[in-house]
């Protein structure tokens, strides 16, 4: 595994794979034509390894069984994989936890080599962001409900640095996990409105034995706020039971959330939303495919999860995490995110 | 020339060019490989007709002299040129003139044929904004100041359609006209903080003979207000004799602009700036390459225009334009934008 940090080096990797010729005989390639090419694309006949498929996860680091089942997606569908790390200052509010949200490189490192990744990018917020660095993409209404309304500019943030990684990389495939479901949508849509040739797959929460869904900030927790977490997991669970027993009112499937969610003191509920897996518009019943999302503060950590109901097709069923990364009792849960 | 019209076919045109695989071989070629590559990047010993650069220029149409320059320029860097012709909605307020815009299509595609474009690319209104769209690109302070400040929202359109445009055609090289400046400038800092992987190239303003900027809206001018527009070269034309003799305070160049401007009383101005043509912000006096633009309104029509003074290389010598398309008292005029 090539540990890059520098973008430009990056740029170059990601032309050779696709383009099948050897990093660093672009030049050499191109000259071999008219004169005009270049970009790597060279010439019929010359020396090449042949194109590759290019897999990109984007993460922020503090890398946990949810970021490799990614990996693994991404290695499914590609020849190379790349893995960046990038803790996005943009998508952190003034009294959000950049500062102190986790960083360990070095193991970050390890479990990546591990998983075979070919390249880890680690860019520096200095390249990333220049002092000149002026520049926003905003997808309008999705941003701005559900976490958008607790968090303005976050998905401002993050779509200008996913959109970034996409140019600089150029896969033919990103992954994105199902945890992130706003994230998700609001990234797909940049991506159709911009007209980004890429390919993007969503891969189904990764949850923990006991159903918590693994994030870097659940290691924020303290033992007693650990176990009031499981109440998110157990909320979904009550709209799963409800919708598969045929509910379909929204202030039912709403209200036995909430309901359960209260039911828990360390909980404060931040949302609870019922909406469209589209447009993130709330339904009048679930009728069709609906997304049920919260989000909820245990002390001082926001956590989030969410399921579809309804649309095995969005949000797919899990394949079997690693055991060696996972706890072996968590390898039997296969029916996270659907009903 | 082929006209394109649907986006996807415009995608894989560049493809093929670029890929040197003729469009609708690539799944074929791909088929050789390993089974996973795609994208046209077919394999090495696959029939190519070897990969071309890809030159771009965006237009609005109502094609002029100035339209041509760029594709010239770009024929110059390219081996295939791609001119696009979207009037678009997205860079017009409400109070401007997007209904009455010169269209016409037919004209435009005899003088994009005539100057050996090769593909003309006319994509629908509904196919570059569908109804879900709602993502926009914004640069953030450049976006504001000049022509933003009296057009808001412009720039943010601009951008918006001029990195869907860069998707879908991913040209090497695409050309600007150095007569919207503030675009030049929006859009190369654009194109840095997403880390686009594209040249862009500035090409210098072309005027009638009698030294206006060529512009689509000069259509609009009547007789009386086509005469009095000279004015906005003229003044300009004070700010480059004043700098030539040694002028460098900003108060000397400004007051000398606006008191030329106010000599024509069917003119109106909107603003005049000295600023750095890099930051757009004031300078405190012409020490280096200065950029001084004006936006002028004659009548019911808003004109602009711009000089660098102090660097050639930010707005280069322009080259004769062709006598063909040019009155031939114009091929003489070689000293647009320097002073």
């Amino acid at each position: 595994m090539e540990i890059v940090t520098g973008i430009s080096r990056m740029r170059e990797i990601s032309r050779s794979v696709r383009s099948g010729v050897p990093a660093g005989r672009e030049e050499q390639a191109a000259g071999e034509g008219d004169g005009k090419t270049g970009r790597g694309r060279g010439p019929a006949g010359a020396r090449r390894a042949g194109p590759r498929r290019l897999g990109f996860v984007p993460t922020m680091g503090a890398l946990h069984e949810g970021h490799l089942s990614l990996v693994r997606r991404a290695r499914e569908v590609s020849d190379v994989v790349v893995l960046s790390i990038f803790v996005n200052p943009k998508q952190f509010g003034p009294a959000e936890d950049f500062e102190r949200y986790p960083r360990d490189l070095e193991r970050d490192a390890v479990l990546a080599a591990r998983e075979g990744v070919e390249f880890l990018f680690t860019p520096s917020t200095g390249e990333i962001y220049p002092p000149t660095f002026s520049t926003s993409v905003e997808v309008e209404r999705l941003s701005r409900v559900m976490c958008g309304a607790s968090r303005p500019g976050h998905f401002r943030g993050v779509a200008t640095v996913v959109l970034k990684l996409l140019n600089i990389i150029s896969p033919d495939v990103a992954v994105f996990g199902a945890k992130d479901f706003q994230q998700w949508v609001i990234i797909r849509r940049m991506a159709a409105d911009l007209n980004l040739d890429v390919e993007l797959l969503l891969a189904p929460i990764v949850r923990e034995t006991d159903g918590l869904a693994m994030s870097s900030r659940n290691a924020s927790l303290s033992p007693a706020e650990r176990q009031a977490a499981r109440i998110l997991d157990r909320s979904l669970h009550r709209a799963r039971g409800l919708f598969a027993r045929g509910e379909r009112a929204v202030a039912v499937i709403d209200g036995a959330v909430r309901g359960s969610l209260e039911e828990e003191p360390l909980a404060r509920i931040d949302y609870v939303a019922v909406v469209d897996p589209e447009t993130l518009e709330p339904v009048a019943s679930l009728s069709g495919p609906t997304l049920v999302a919260i989000a909820v503060r245990i002390g001082g950590t926001r956590l989030i999860d969410n399921v579809v109901l309804g649309n095995e097709k969005i949000a797919p069923r899990q394949s079997a995490p690693d055991p060696q990364l996972c706890r072996p009792e968590a390898a039997g849960r296969k029916d996270e995110n659907v009903p």
